[in-house]
């Protein structure tokens, strides 16, 4: 028997449902291109399977860790070993590493993909004065990056004031970025305009700040990824306002979760 | 979020260790070639790790079932909801199926394939009298297909001759096919030649059965699949006789395994 192999690594993608997520195909585009001997598999599983899918995930030497969408990002951060700090004030992880020893460590990239993919046009996050529109797990991530990347202000809107309000109470004192919450009409001074909620997907349209603020920005940003183009982008770009979609800001965060894995970033 | 889509079906197959598996290789390319969108992973997993494994696996319903190789066949049968009646005669099985339930349905598709290939070189088994060398688990179960599938008679032999002995007293009564044991020189009667045994993968190179049995059969089959070529297949072809390589067992079996698991056989 050869055992001097070294088995195909595999990295499952956990969700309830999973059918929706584009993840393994990009990742195993991504393999396929470098030549890693690697395999992202969507995984269907209700949360009552999740201490089982751990108890064997430890065990097993060919998986360097795995990935979680809803409804798992939660209940996955009681489950790890080690939670990042910035993951564990968020309370959610995406991104679950498998060291040697069965250890889990667990982190959350929704941040570093946003604000990388809007590095990477040239936009500068220390010193900008951004605007988030979206409170929950993304936008609490894209937030606390925000502040780590000492972003002068960060204003946050939510379709839920109260959620908006709530993030900004827990941020308060994570860094020296201005922190204000209120109507997304309210973002006109900001430069760099983020939207990390459902605004823009089907059956809801709408663009998630108003035209005035949007013409004001310097560089527009999108989590959306269906469609590609939101009406925010589309009206940013008609604004000749530089633009971030979505599948560029899960393209950045698949670069940092496969770091985190040890595999190639690429 | 698109929830009518279906996931990916992910097909693991478990082993420890599970690097030396040709199984995913082979049925990716499968399904690649017939359009479906399914997928094999190799998954290291120790035996403490089934429990778990099999607990996570009755709730995800992208998962038509798994296959497992060394060491977990015969714990595996035990972890089974149902097993068909000839794995459960062997007390292994190698393949799982997942009802949509989360009903676990074992199977051992080692004779099926190997009397397959057989079959389809034109050779017949029903009336034929063969010699098998190997009395583990694949032979075990190419034994039980000889006999279903008809056999006049079944010659056994293996290097520990009890295993041989206690294989064939399990196996009285299956059916009409003459059973018998000894060493493989006394296999001189035999038509169909199947070593089921490790001889002739590197470290074990010399044919389980001696060059004048080889030259008086008509149809010679070996389940080593490394080297492709064994001695006993380069012996048999020398001879002119018909021969069936372990690619040709594994590729009949995978058919049937993929047909049990509700997948396209093709």
């Amino acid at each position: 028997m050869k055992t001097d192999l070294t088995a195909t690594r595999v990295i499952p993608i956990l969700g309830d449902p999973v059918a929706q997520v584009s993840t393994p195909g990009i990742w195993n585009a991504q393999f396929a291109r470098t030549g890693q001997d690697a395999v992202c598999v969507p995984i269907s599983l209700p949360a009552q399977g999740l201490d089982a899918f751990v108890a064997w995930v430890r065990l097993s030497d060919n998986l360097p860790g795995f990935l979680t969408t809803i409804p798992h990002k939660a209940a996955l951060t009681e489950a790890c070993d080690r939670v990042e700090p910035d993951a564990q004030i968020l309370g959610v992880v995406n991104t679950i590493r498998r060291d040697p020893d069965g250890t889990l460590i667990g982190e959350m990239f929704d941040g570093h993909g946003m604000l990388d993919a809007i590095e990477a046009t040239g936009a500068r996050i220390r010193g900008a004065r951004i605007a988030l529109c979206g409170a929950g797990a993304a936008g609490s991530a894209i937030a606390i990056q925000a502040i780590r990347r000492g972003a002068a202000g960060l204003f946050i809107s939510d379709m839920v004031p109260a959620q908006a309000e709530a993030l900004v109470a827990r941020l308060a004192g994570l860094g020296k970025t201005e922190l204000a919450t209120g109507p997304a009409e309210m973002a006109d001074a900001a430069e760099i305009l983020i939207n990390a909620s459902p605004a823009g997907s089907p059956g809801m349209l709408d663009a998630p700040f108003p035209a005035k603020v949007i013409e004001a920005a310097t560089c527009v940003a999108d989590a959306v990824t269906d469609p590609a183009e939101t009406v925010l982008i589309a009206l940013a770009r008609a604004a000749g306002v530089r633009v971030v979609q979505g599948a560029e800001m899960a393209a950045h965060q698949g670069a940092r979760m496969r770091a985190f894995l040890g595999l190639e970033a690429g």
